[in-house]
């Protein structure tokens, strides 16, 4: 039983989020906007996390998705996508990354990942089940879906074919 | 001077793919799809490789993408989605991986990618930039874009704001 928290953005949590391999562009962006007073001290962000003592050893973010874009459930409603759930290294192994999807499913909405290598064990276990791969859909990204009772995969999403080009990157190789 | 080679689907080079640590969803649903005879063996793939001796050391995956949705560049126009680009562990520090990165931006077409953990030090060598993060658009990716001359970052993409509802998950922490 822990307790995940909704996580605000401060100098202190933006240092705590440091430690996270996923640490990117979207944080950098963040510390930025706060140091420019783009945003407010203490703002809300899409990150929950728990700590442990005062220290930040797990995280993740959360976005609800508008059902008008659902292209991965039927019915299509609003569903919430969970990326860069991380857990630091010396707390793995105790139940914090499945405090965090639990917390997730809470809502009884669905759930939408995109499972990093070898995780696929991680998510079978929480319940979630790979898509029929879609390349203009998915673009590279290995979707996880979680299903509450009653919905089900969508059947041929209206995903827009003319995204992807198919015809014009020559296929012959060339010296590099 | 590496040869890059596009790849074919066929039950060789997907057992090559097992070996990269990015085989996931993507790779199964191709693997399916030649089992029940729904593509063709030796079909074209979107990967890109290299070989060294008979086996297969690097890949990426390269996807041109319709100038209609272009949110990155600036004039809006076709550009390269660029994915899962791996050199195997025992060929890292021979150059395998900017042969790949030389050779999609030989097209002269402005490049995305997605960049991995701690993979921004090659992405800048590589002339590549991080952009403003846009929720909106970006939804946790860690994108790196390749300008050509004569492009530059798109100010304020037209995403769709509505995407991502933002009132509507409760900040109150709960037990899980």
């Amino acid at each position: 039983m822990y307790k995940v928290q909704k996580l605000l953005v401060n100098y202190k949590t933006l240092e705590e989020f440091k430690k996270f391999k996923e640490y990117g562009v979207q944080e950098l962006s963040m510390l930025e906007d706060l140091q420019e007073n783009i945003i407010e001290n203490d703002s809300e962000s899409p990150f929950y996390g728990i700590y442990y003592g005062n220290k930040l050893v797990a995280r993740m973010s959360l976005y609800r998705i508008d059902g008008h874009y659902d292209r991965y459930f039927d019915p299509p409603q609003d569903y919430l996508e969970l990326w860069k759930l991380e857990v630091l290294p010396d707390y793995h192994g105790k139940g914090f990354g499945s405090a965090l999807v639990q917390y997730a499913k809470s809502y009884n909405l669905p759930v939408k990942t995109n499972a990093r290598q070898r995780s696929s064990e991680f998510w079978e276990k929480m319940n979630f089940s790979s898509v029929t791969y879609n390349p203009n859909r998915d673009r590279g990204e290995n979707p996880y879906v979680w299903y509450p009772d009653g919905v089900h995969e969508q059947q041929d999403p209206t995903t827009d074919n003319s995204l992807i080009k198919e015809t014009d990157l020559s296929s012959e190789s060339i010296e590099s």
